[in-house]
C-alpha cells in the first residue's frame, strides 16, 4: 500500500512501505516509516518534521505519474456527486487512462459496487491496473481490452461516464445498457464535442445539462487574501443526460 | 420512499406513492404510478408523456423545500470528492439545516460509515430527519441537539465539516476528534470568515488549501451554444486543512 | 441635456431638465434642480437627500430603455481599451441598435476622430440618433442607413466593429476599409459564430484573439465581504484580428 | 517613436527606427523598414515574412519591460470605460509604476485633457517618462515627485485612480480635489484592502461598487475550440465610488 509522506515545507511524496526515502531535507528511515501504523510524525535523519498519513485516491490521482491525461478530481467530483453514485451502483467507463477517474468511481461505489472500464491501449490498462492495486480498489474495478464503439456488455447500468474523442459514437450502446433513471455523462474538453454529442442524443434522454466547473484557489495569510494569480482555466466540459424510458 | 417524475417539458416533481399527481399537463394517477416499479414511463389523463424514475440525494436537494440556506451540490461534490472519503468513513458535520450536505454524506459513507451531525435547532433536526428518511439514509446518519462548540463525542474522525458562522471555535475540538491525516472542511460564505479560520488553524494542521468553485451552466441547441446568460456567481469559501500530528 | 439625479437609497433616475420629477422620497421640484448647475445636492419635498450628477456615457447606457440588446460597458469598454483607439479615430460599426457600443465609441474618438455606423432597421436609427443626441455625441457619429454585407464606403478605418448575426460576410469589405494596422472586432454571443467567423479570416489578418470577459461584483460592508450570489455569466465573445498587409 | 514588427508566426517585436531587427527568422533591415511609412509587409533577409504596424497604447505595455508591476489592459480598459473620461477630462494618478496605466489614460483624455501622476520612486519616474515619450503622450501627462498621501494640487478633478498599498490614506485628498459627479477609483490585489478602503469611505461617495474581472481566452481553430488551460486567474479588485456633494 502507499504512503503519502509530507515534509515540513508542505511537499508531498508519495511512497512505498520498506524504503528509505531521500528527500532535500534529510533522509526519512524504513524503520522510523515502519513504527507508524497508519498516520503520525517522524523525523529525518537531519531532525526535520515529516509527516505521514494514509493517501486518499485524489491525493494518489495528484502524485501519481502522468503518461496520459488525467481527469482532475474537481471534475470526477462532480460526475459522482451530480448523478448520486454510491455503494452498490453499477457504473461503466470508457475511456480510462491511468484510471484517474476509475480510482474515484471505485472508491464511491465500493463496497457493494463495480465499475466497469473499456480501453483499447494496452499501457493504459497495465497502468491503471497498478495504480487500482495500489490504492486496494482491484475488487470493485475490472478493465475490459474492448472498444465501447463495439458494445457495452453490462446491463441495467447505474451510469455511464465517457471520457472519449467521438463520444457520440457510443450512445446507442449507452441507450441499450443504462438502467431507466441511468445517468450518462460525457467529458469533452472541446465545445464542438458537446455539440455533436448534445444534438445526437435521442428523445430517450432526458434532463440534458452541460455545464463546467472552474475552480480557483485563494491565497490566505495574515498579510494578505486573494485568488492565485495563475489557474487552470479549463479542464473540460461535463454533459449529463439521463434515460428516462 | 419519494419518487421522481418529469413532464416533457423537463419540469420536475418529488412526489410521494400512493397518490395522484396533479399537474398543468394532467392527472397522473396513483395506480398507474404504481405500476411503474423503479422508474419508467406514464401518461397523464391528457394523454402527455411523463417519466417517473428514483431521485438521487442531489434530485431530492435541488427540490426539497429551502427553509433553511443549503449547501449546494456543487460543493458537496467537492466536499466529498476531494476529501476522499467512502463507505467505511466516520464524518462529523456542524450545522445540518435540511440536511443538504447530510444527505450527501451519509450516501457517500453507506454502508459502513456514519454521519453525526451536531445542530442546536429543533425545526432544522425535524426537517433533516425526515429528508434523510425519504431517502432511505437514516441509519447512516445520527443528529444531535447540541453545539460543536460545546465539544464533539467521537474519536478518530475522518473528516469534520463546519457549516457554522464562527468555525474557529470548533478548531480546538476537531483536532481532538479527528485522526491523524483526517480532514478539517470549513464552507463560509464570506472571505472575513475565512480569514479567522485559516489564522486560527494550529502548526498541526496542513496542507490548508481554500477554494472556490465556479459552475457555469451551457445553452447547447443546433441553432445556438453559449453560457447562459445568468449564473450562480458564489455560493461560499471551502478551506480544507489536514490534521498530520 | 440629461441628468442623472440619484436618491439617498442609490436608486438613479436618468431625467431631463424642466420637469419636476416625482420619486417614492418625494418629489424634486424643477426650480431646486436648476439651482444646480453641474453636480451637487438637492433635497425633495419630504426633505430627503437627492444628488444630480452629469451622466457618463456607461450611466446612460445602463438607465436608457432597451427595445434592442446592448453592447454591456464592460464589453465595450474592452473593445476600446484592447485596441487603443482615441482622438482622431475613424471607426466603423455595423449593428447600431440603440447605440449604446457607438455612444462609447463615439466619446473615445471626440474631438477628433468619427463613427460611422451601419444600420438597416430605422425604429433602431431613430433611437440611436435620439441617444447621441442627448449625449452630446452626434457630432461625432453618423449613422447610414445601409447593410454593411452591401459595402463599406469608408477607406483607411482604424477599427470595424461587428455586433451582427453573421459577421464573416462582412469580411471582405472591412479587408478593403481597413488601414494597415487597423483592428477587426466581431462580438457574438454563441461560439458558433464565433467559429465561423476566425475560420473565414484570410491571412491578411493576424494576431488573431477570442476572449471572453467575465465581471464578478462583490458586497463589501463592514460585516461581510463576498462576491454577488447571483451574476450575469456570459455577454458575448469578442474576437479581435488585425489587419497586417 | 516606437514600432511593432510581427513576424509570420505570430512573435511580436517592439522596435526603434533606424536599426536592423536581428530575429530567429532572418534580419530585417532598417532600409526596409524605413520604406514602410506606417503599416506594411517586409521581408527578413531570408525571405520571410513580416509586417510592420503602428503600436497601440495596449501593445505597448504588453511589450515594455517590466521592472514594476503593471495595471493590465484588461484593468486601465475598465477603469476608463466605466467612469466613460474622455478627452478633456482631468485625471489624476498615485502609483505610476512604469506608466502602464498613465499611458492609457493619456491616451483616453487626450487632446484636451491631462494625466496628473503624484510618484515617490525615482526610477519609476524615469522609466515612465521614458514610456510615454515613445507613445508620443508627453504633453497630456505630468509626473509629480510627490506623495499622494501629503495632498493633492489639482482641483475639479474628474477622476483620480489609486494604485498604492494603503489607497484609504489618500480619501480625505481624493474628496477635496475631485468635483462633484467625479470618480475615484481603487486597484488593489489583496481583499484587505479592498474592505479598509471601502469603510474609510465618507458619506460624500456614493455608487460605491467593488468588481473584478476575469479575461479567458479563448483557442479557436477548425479541430478544437475552448478556454485555453491555462489563465490569468487574478490581477486586482477595482472599487469605484463618485462623489456627490
Amino acid at each position: 500500500m502507499k504512503r503519502l509522506l509530507i515534509d515540513y515545507k508542505g511537499n508531498r511524496y508519495l511512497i512505498d512501505e520498506g524504503r528509505d526515502i531521500h528527500t532535500k531535507y534529510g533522509v526519512v528511515k524504513k524503520e522510523d516509516l515502519a513504527k507508524v501504523k497508519h498516520s503520525g510524525a517522524v523525523k529525518s535523519h537531519l531532525g526535520k518534521d515529516f509527516f505521514v498519513v494514509e493517501p486518499t485516491v485524489v491525493d494518489y490521482v495528484e502524485e501519481m505519474r502522468k503518461p496520459a491525461q488525467v481527469v482532475y478530481p474537481k471534475d470526477s467530483s462532480m460526475i459522482i456527486g451530480l448523478t448520486g453514485i454510491g455503494s452498490g451502483s453499477l457504473v461503466v467507463e470508457a475511456g480510462v487512462g491511468v484510471a484517474g477517474l476509475t480510482m474515484a468511481l471505485a472508491n464511491a461505489v465500493r463496497p457493494e459496487g463495480k465499475v466497469v472500464s473499456y480501453e483499447i491501449r494496452e499501457d493504459h490498462i497495465n497502468a491503471a491496473s497498478k495504480n487500482l492495486a495500489a490504492m486496494g480498489l482491484s475488487k470493485y474495478s475490472e478493465i475490459k481490452n474492448k472498444s465501447i464503439y463495439d458494445g457495452i456488455d453490462e446491463q441495467n447500468v447505474d451510469m455511464i461516464v465517457l471520457d472519449l474523442g467521438e463520444p457520440w459514437l457510443a450512445i446507442g450502446h449507452a441507450l441499450k445498457a443504462l438502467k431507466v433513471g441511468g445517468h450518462l455523462v460525457s467529458y469533452s474538453p472541446s465545445v464542438e464535442q458537446v455539440k455533436k454529442f448534445v444534438l445526437a442524443l435521442p428523445k430517450d434522454f432526458r434532463e440534458v445539462r452541460t455545464i463546467e466547473f472552474i475552480l480557483r484557489e485563494w491565497e490566505v495569510s495574515s498579510e494578505r487574501m486573494r485568488p492565485n494569480t495563475r489557474m487552470i482555466g479549463h479542464t473540460g466540459f461535463l454533459t449529463f443526460a439521463r434515460k428516462v424510458c
